[in-house]
């Protein structure tokens, strides 16, 4: 048994930045340090597989990856079973999930990533389906997968793209923290959220869990107040 | 057999006015031309019945209706089947239709909606729950319905609280329109997804559906460009 290693992304793209690019230095030492020469990327979140796949190869391929589309082997399920990395990408949280279920993936790439330290990369969508459940996507249910619950590779859930609402907006929709709040408030059972604003990534190995990026996550629990952490900073307990 | 009529209001609260207070003509038009006295309100989108209950009391017994919570009636299909119209609030959608489903209030209210003619009110998520499906719900998934589909009182789907995004954002979430626009690619059969932005609602009489209120509303259809209709503007094409 190997340990896990996840690389769980906010989000593919930070204003001021090409595609995943503000996220090199992680990106590189994460798949480095296991020296990972080929990534298999999983395009379900988004309708073109071969051209989101083509942006991902685009971006990777610099920093010394080669990207295949999980879509362009002949069975997926093998495809994840001799994959020396993954990467899924962001997109609509709730298409990806389906996709997965339907191709019979979840417990298949829960193994190798669980079980035998396969290394994951997630972004968005992709960061939300490596976590207990898609209960805190920001997409529209333009879907309806079999279950909410997802790859369980930490047994928390996380908010990609966390943002506060602007104070002085005039619109009278819920803001984040309060969908956030509303979650927790139906689920009491829950580990906690944890919102990772854009820029930032959630580094997991085997029992340690790092925060990256240049901005604060902020922790919310239920009956609890939410918690501002640090970029650095060790939020291993997560994982407990 | 008694023709429809619903009241789709996009949001309870507008900036500048109180819970319901910007569609108070609207509403008083819509209940006194049935002779409504007495609503009944379908609270289970939020989670202290009660107190939503005395909010929508508060705000509608000076308009002159007695509103009783379904809650408080100890069969609430009978509580269905003896109303003199419904008013289901907003909040969470997700919570909202998985109750409904529990409590096998679906077809019950559809039955009375549309053979029966009883006068159904929905704001934000109860304006949602009335449509085709809660697809295009900005809502976030905290609970798990036994399927997105919805009381269909129209064949389309709506998009409460709607609004444009910031186009000077810095944020790379999805806008609301690209969210929107996934739904429509993802569901080339759909009838449609009318954006309606707050302080707006859908009145339908029958095979009629109008436009009220101040502001625009955005209709999206799978491959089309999107087209703004003014107040007052007949959308009654989108109930064939």
């Amino acid at each position: 048994m190997v340990e896990r290693a996840l690389l769980l992304l906010s989000s593919s793209r930070v204003h001021g930045y090409g595609f995943l690019e503000h996220a090199k230095p992680e990106i590189t030492n994460f798949f480095n340090k296991r020296n990972v020469q080929t990534i298999l990327f999983v395009p379900y979140a988004l309708k073109d597989y071969d051209k989101y796949t083509a942006v991902v190869s685009e971006a990777l391929t610099p920093m010394g990856y080669k990207v295949e589309g999980i879509h362009t082997k002949g069975d997926p399920i093998k495809a994840i079973d001799s994959a020396q990395a993954i990467f899924v990408g962001g997109g609509n949280t709730f298409v990806l999930l389906k996709t997965l279920y339907e191709k019979n993936l979840v417990e298949v790439i829960r193994n190798r990533v669980l079980n035998q330290g396969v290394p994951y990369m997630g972004s968005s969508a992709g960061t939300n389906v490596a976590t207990a459940s898609i209960n805190t996507t920001n997409d529209m249910p333009v879907a309806y997968p079999p279950s909410f619950v997802a790859l369980n590779l930490v047994p928390f859930n996380i908010n990609p793209h966390y943002l506060e609402t602007d104070p002085n907006t005039k619109h009278k929709g819920e803001t984040r923290d309060q969908r956030i709040n509303e979650y927790l408030e139906y689920e009491q059972q829950s580990r906690g959220v944890l919102g990772l604003r854009e820029g930032t990534a959630l580094l997991v190995e085997g029992q340690k869990a790092t925060l990256l990026g240049d901005r604060n996550a902020k922790l919310f629990r239920p009956n609890q107040e939410p918690v501002e952490y640090k970029p650095n900073a060790d939020l291993s307990f997560l994982l407990q």
